[in-house]
Parts: structure tokens; sequence; C-alpha cells
């Protein structure tokens, strides 16, 4: 709204042909403005926050009878409030402990070395300080390349730096360092106290709970990717056709199982940075719980590749005959299924912070991959060749088996198991069986078209293989985090609940075993 | 060094039994900070640089003789200097022009603001200030959740948001609002150029250099992935035992073909982070080329995810039986040699900022691909059993088919061509079949042993299609950064060139095309 009296402003002044292209310009601008707003309406709250701060803030420097003194150094809690304020809880005051400690950390060591250098005469006071700041500015940039300070600690060393030069460069010319140090200080404070009261009581934003829904929000799109991915494999249209529309898809990057998948892929940043500001929220003061959400996303992520991977054989340039797809159509999407509801499973677990029962699941994906795995048993003449040339042979090959040697042959079957016996095999007749292997090589060419699909069959054990990863440390984190005990009415409940959880996410009970 | 002198006056002070606790101590400090300087000697000649730059800055304050006036506003001089001097050259110079840009813009806005709320009485005037402080603070602050605006132009608009603050709220009680702006942009710019100067002309570290680097490291790690994938496969050591050890070394991480991808998977935020900043570079002032890195980044990481499915085809829980992969070891080495090979002509392309022909390595990739599915080809039947059952089936078959309908059986197997047939096949002696695929059955899991092989073979397959893709992108990105022609010298000399490029990587010739 701002904007657009603005923008109404400058139409009125250049009034001419301008204005319709302006007002085309003010509308696009308002949608993509409400756009962002609507996309998370923390977003607003968080804007009106810092704005209210702020104002809080100028009040020191506006209402002169009331605060006599501080309002010259105003600009300090302007400066806090402006740096320090951050979009979440854990993130605010991560900012405002590091600069605390920052500025007192190099309040002490500025105090030490003016101590030393006020001992020495007026030329070396100079060089001596020239000295200490040269050191101390190598020093600390140094420290910041230290993986651990980086990752906890490098806004507190900035602050250290600049805090610390300023006071030994101001504290040459004045010499009331400490007087100047407490008004300081004090104006600090006010900021700080702003800030943290602004964001830990006022609507606030906890990185712990965004962190925790997005990590629900990635088992539900990795579930929704194998879904689709599984019915793509499996659906009647025209495979050539389907193959197009997916090619397709994945170039625009819409494709739903992208779409699935994506971020879980890309999670590693924003996981540690979130696991970083929620170790500094004092509703969850349990920080190995945040570690444990990171191991997490780090299984998820490796959950991911194998989806990619299966994905990938969607897009593979040979392709999987109908014929043979349909075969095993029905246990592999059951075994997607079970894969898919034990994913939904552990979101919901999460999400509602329950501990999750391994027992009750994994045990029908186990079943539902003995049956994929007994209906590959049943059908290994498809690996051979699609057509079914081999039924006959077969076939051919048990009538000649019963006319020649009877029950003998079947003894001798199972006791030849080296790798020799093929030579036994050829030994007989080399001549014929290279004839029936150049016959077998001109339907070979069914066997690499289901090359793909063993592929397939491949991820989607090795998905299972994976799962279990994800179930361990499911299990783990509902042991660290301390999640509420199972019990079956719940699960009932939330399955129906909806996945878009991000918008309204304050409005989520975050009753917490960890308060 | 520093350190260790400090640390030494603390052992003097306390002279006890905590000396010797205190010297190893110190010993452990001292091989933490070698190393930290041994992995990339910059770090050191970066916080040298800040350490002469924070020096520099406190010249004007130390030396009142020749900078009279300007000392009293020096604290701004020396906070640029701390906040806008950063590693890299591109970083520094995002930094400061989006604070210049950002300072610049508050301060005509503050301006206006002032000689609007001058024309009203003081408690209005008051009133004012206030508002507007709202307004700016809560509209800037839901600026910087545009996505655009976030990536590019994050610091300036945090800038332009403390500057507005601090102007508008100062000028309430100082008149000479103009003044003071006047002297801070002095000292402002004079911390500027000091950071300019540093990070431009003594020893620069430039973000497209970084970029660049570790696209090249990208494809060198990738490549002995492949290498060690495929070698860990076909060795002949004991499968079990060699098992263990991939499932050891995943779970330690210290695998090579885990530390050889895991850099490109996780490269998403780094690499958008050095092209944004490259692209502020002035040496390399075609940002569309660093886009095109980033491009190539993302295609590399999906080539990546491909070889995490290989990696996981090693740890698979279903084991391939070493007879099965010995007889596809010659073509498979070979493909995954190929593949290894393009991969470094491709890195060396980049590396030595060359155009990459795709004419003279690619088809040798494809060559080999079509040696692997011809041996896949020849050996159909190990797809069905292993132990080799079928071979004496199949044998068997043949001889049963020479004795029953000869010549006739190979034209009707040509002729039977759709999936019916097997239903023909059965209608012949359904019992019996019956029992042959019973015995099948038994040999079945040497099937479910020949599975994981299938899929290793397929994703090598996928691994060439996703490589035809990175090809394309290293093509685009030497026509689009203009890289030198292909010259086949070049190419020679530097495949022997050592890969450790990052530590050394100041000390390579740059000799770009973009100059």
């Amino acid at each position: 709204m701002e904007v657009m009296s603005g923008k109404n402003l400058w139409c009125c002044l250049n009034n001419g042909d301008v204005v319709e292209k302006m007002k085309r310009l003010g509308r696009l601008t308002c949608r993509k403005i409400w756009k962002v707003g609507k996309e998370d309406k923390r977003r607003v709250i968080h804007s009106l926050k810092v704005g209210i701060s702020l104002s809080l803030v100028s009040l020191l420097y506006l209402m002169e009878p009331l605060f006599k003194g501080i309002g010259e150094n105003a600009i300090w809690a302007v400066m806090t409030v402006v740096v320090v304020l951050e979009f979440t809880t854990g993130a605010t005051l991560y900012k405002g402990l590091n600069r605390g400690l920052g500025t007192l950390l190099a309040g002490l060591l500025a105090f030490l070395i003016e101590r030393i250098a006020n001992e020495s005469g007026h030329i070396f006071h100079a060089a001596f300080i020239g000295t200490a700041v040269f050191l101390v500015g190598a020093m600390t940039t140094y420290m910041r390349f230290f993986s651990h300070i980086k990752k906890n600690y490098d806004y507190g060393v900035v602050i250290f730096l600049l805090t610390f030069n300023l006071i030994t460069v101001s504290s040459y010319r004045v010499d009331s360092v400490l007087k100047i140090a407490h008004e300081r200080f004090y104006t600090i404070a006010i900021g700080c106290g702003i800030c943290l009261l602004m964001s830990l009581f006022i609507f606030p934003i906890w990185s712990g709970e965004d962190l925790h829904l997005s990590t629900v929000a990635k088992f539900d799109g990795l579930a929704k990717s194998i879904e689709v991915c599984i019915n793509e494999y499996f659906s009647d249209d025209n495979i050539n056709q389907q193959e197009e529309k997916v090619r397709e898809n994945s170039m625009e990057m819409e494709d739903p199982i992208y779409k699935g998948y994506k971020d879980v892929l890309d999670s590693k940043s924003s996981d540690e940075t979130l696991a970083l500001y929620a170790s500094w929220e004092p509703r969850y003061l349990r920080s190995s719980s945040w570690q444990q959400y990171v191991k997490l996303g780090t299984v998820l992520r490796h959950f991911g590749y194998t989806i990619v991977a299966l994905h990938g054989s969607l897009q593979t340039e040979i392709k999987t005959p109908q014929s043979v797809r349909v075969l095993f159509k029905d246990p592999c999407i059951r075994l997607a299924r079970e894969v898919t509801k034990t994913l939904k499973e552990l979101s919901d677990s999460i999400r509602n912070r329950r501990k999750y029962c391994p027992e009750i699941s994994s045990n029908h994906v186990h079943e539902a991959l003995q049956d994929l795995i007994d209906a590959l048993k049943l059908q290994p003449r498809l690996f051979l060749s699609t057509n079914s040339n081999t039924n006959i042979l077969l076939a051919l090959a048990t009538l000649a088996t019963r006319q020649k040697s009877g029950k003998d042959f079947v003894a001798s079957l199972s006791s030849v198991n080296n790798d020799n016996s093929d030579r036994l095999g050829l030994s007989h007749d080399k001549k014929s069986l290279r004839a029936t292997l150049s016959k077998i090589g001109m339907t070979s060419l069914e066997f690499l078209e289901a090359l793909p699909f063993a592929a397939f069959a491949s991820l989607l054990v090795e998905i299972v293989a994976r799962l279990d990863l994800v179930i361990e440390q499911v299990v783990e984190l509902g042991r660290v985090a301390q999640f509420k005990e199972y019990s079956h009415d719940d699960v009932v409940i939330n399955v129906s609940c909806d996945n878009n959880s991000r918008v309204g996410s304050e409005f989520l009970p975050s009753h917490s075993a960890t308060d």
C-alpha cells in the first residue's frame, strides 16, 4: 500500500502517457508484494516487528525528557536493532549473544592494552596501538578460518574485531574510555533488550520449528516422488509419449517427481543453519536433538539420491517393454505403496512429536519386498528373452530331460553347482550349443530392454534398504528429542492432516516434550 | 608465533604444575594453526591484509598533523574496513558497492524526509520521524524477502536501513546533517578505498578463480570416484571382506569413492555464492559465464547422483557372484576408463580455459558402451542362472529341437514374436513346464544375485547418457566464457599436471580470454 501511494505521487508529477505504464507496473509490483506475503505470513509479521522495534529505539532519541544522557549514544541502539533482529528467534539470539560476548571481550582486551600503552611515551604509544591493531586484526581474521569458530562464532569474532578497534582508536584521543564504554554498553543493552522482547514474546518465529517442519515436508516430498515415479513407470500411456512428457518436464524442472525430491537434495546448508540457530533457542535446550535432525537430513538426502536414480530409469534411453512392466506391476506398486505409507507414517510421527514404532509398518515393506522377489523368482525367463522363445526352449528341454534321463537329471542339477559346469555342459554338443547361442543373440535385444527393469527393481530394493536407515534415525530422533510415546489413535487422526503446513506453521500446536 | 608468546607469558605467571599441560595445549594449538594455514596459504595472506588495512585506517586517527578534522569520524573508516574487507575480491566489491549504494540512497531519502519534517512543528516533527522510521523499517525488511533482492542486494538493504535510521535520528538533534554526512562519506570513502586497494592489487583472491578451480576439482573427484568404484566392484578380493570394508568406510565417511563425489553433491550454495561474488569482479565482466558455471554445477550434481547409486550397488545386500562380475569385467572397466578419461579431458580443458572438442573422446565412450552392450547380448544365459544349469537345459533343448523338428524350429522361433506365445508354449505340456519352472525357482536365487549387476550395468549406461549432458554444458561454457580454441599439443602437456591446484592456485597462469 505504501508503495502504491508513492507510485501514485510519482504519477501525478509526471502526468502524461507514462501514467498507464506506471499503473501497470504498480499493479505488477502490488501482485508481487502480495505473493511474497501470502507465501509465508510470518514475513509480514517480522517486517512489522522490525518497524516497531526501530520506532521504539528512536524514542530514546526523540523523547528528550525521558532519556537524558542516553540520547547521544542512541545510534548504538539503532545499530544493534538493525543488525541483530533477525527472522527467527534463534538467529536473533545467536547474533545478540555473539554481539554481547564479542563486545565484552573486545572491551576487556582494549582496556588491557590501553593500560599497557599508557605507561609508555606518546610516540611509543601510537606505535604500540598501531602494532596491537595489526596483530589483533590479523589474528582475529585468521581465527575465522577455523571451521568450529566459523560455524558457531563468526559474527561474534567480527564484532570483537570491530569493537576492539573502535575502542582502541577512540581511546587515543578521549581519556574517559570507561565512561564512553559504559554509555555505549547501556544503549546496546537497550537495543538487545528490545530485540529479545520482540523475538521471544511477540509472535516468535522459531528456527527449531522451521527445521522440524522442513523435515516433515521432506518426508512428504519423497513419498510423493516415489508415488508419481511408480505410477508413471507403470502407466498405460503410450510409452514413447510418456517418456517424451517426462523429458519435457525434467527440462522445465516442473516435474512433480523432481519437485518432490529437489528440496531434499540441496537441504544441507539450510538444515545446518537452522540447526545452529535452533541450538540457541531457549525452548529447545537439548542441542543434540538438532544435531539429530541434521543427521536425519543426511540420511534422507542419501535416500533421495536413490530416488533420483529411480527417476533416471524413467528417462533412460533403453525402454522396458510394456509387457515386462505389466508382469511386475502389482508387486512393484505394492512395494512402492508400502514405502510411501511408511514415509507418511514417519512424517506424521515427527509432525506430532511422537515416537515411531518400527514394528507396525516396516514389516509390511519387507513383506512387499519378499513378494517382489518371489515374483522375480517366478519369472526368470523374462530376463533371457521377452518374447518367450526361451519358454519354448525350456518346455522342450523339460521334455528332453524326461525322455532322456528322467529323475536322474534333477539330481545332477542340484549337484552341479560350480562354475566349471558350463564347460561340462558345452562338451556334450559344442557345435549345437553355439548355434543356440547365436539364436539367442538374435533375441537378446529384449534382454537389453529388460535391463532397465532390473535396474528399476534393484533400485526399489535399494530404497527399502535405505528406508531402514531412515527409520533407524527417526527412532533415534524420537529418543534424543524425547518425543511422546506412540499411541494408535493419534496416527489414525493425523494421517488426514493436510501437508501444506508451512504457511500456517505458527498456528500448529507445539507442545514439545522438551518444553 | 604471537599466540605462543602470549602463552609463554601466561605460563610464567602461573608457574606450577600446569606448565606442562599448558605447553601441550600450546603445541596442539600451534599445530592446528599451522594446519589451517597450510591448507590454504591465501588465508595467511588475507589475515595479514586485514591487519595492514586496519593499521592504515588507524593512522587517520593516530597521525593528527596529517589528517585534521577527519580523525573524529575515523571510526567509520575502521567500521568499513572490518565489515567490507572479505576473503575474495568479489565479496569485497559486492559488500563495498552495496554499502556505498545503500548509504547513498539512505542519505538521499533521509534528506528528503528531513526537508518535509522541518516544515512542520516540533511535536509533529517527532511523530513524523517516528512514522517514517517505522514505515521504512517495515518496508525495507519486507523487501529482503524478495528472492532477487535477497540474492543480490541483501547487504545493501541492511546498510540502507542502518544509515537511514542513523541519519534521521541524528538529524533530530544535530542541525548540520549535511556537514556530518559529508565528513562521514569522506571517511567511509577512505575505508572503501583501502579495502579496494588491498583486495584488487595486493595478492588479489578471485572468487571467479575459486569457482573455476572448484569446478575443475569436481571433475577430478568424480573421475576418481568412478575409477575406485569400478576397481572395487571387480577386484579379486574376497567379496564379503571387501563389502565389509566398503561398509566400514562409508560409516567413517573416509571412503575414497564418497570423498570424490561428496563435494559435488553439496556444492549448490557455495557455487551460487561464488558465482554471485565473481559477477562483481572486474576481471571477469561476462556474468553470464558464471551462470554457466552454476548450470554446469547442476548437471555435475545430477551426474554425481548416478555415481551415488553406483556406489550403492557396491553396498547392496544382494551380492553379484564373482563369476558374473568376471565375465563383464573387461567391457565394464573399459567403459569406466573411457568415462574417467573423458572427465579428465573435460577437467583439463576447463583448467586451461580451452574449448572442448566432443569429437575426440566422446566416440570412444560410445564405442566402449557398444562393447558392453555386445557383451551383455552374448551372455544372456547368465541372467537366468549363474551356475549354468540353464546351459545344460539349453544344450538339451537344442538337441531336442534338432531331433524333433530340425530346421523348422528355427523358422518358428523367428516368426513367433508376440507375448501370447508363452501360452502357446505352455499348451504343449503344461505340467512338465511347471515342473521345470519350479526347478528354475530353485536356481533363481542366482538370478536375484545377478539383479544388482543388471542395475550396475544400467547405471553405467545412465552415466554415459548423463556424461553427454555434462559435455554439452562444458562446450556451452567454452562458448560463453570465450575459451581458447582447442589445440592438440596443449592437452598432451596438461594431462600430466597435478590436480592439487587449490593450494597453489594463485601461482597458476590465468591468461583468460576474458581479460
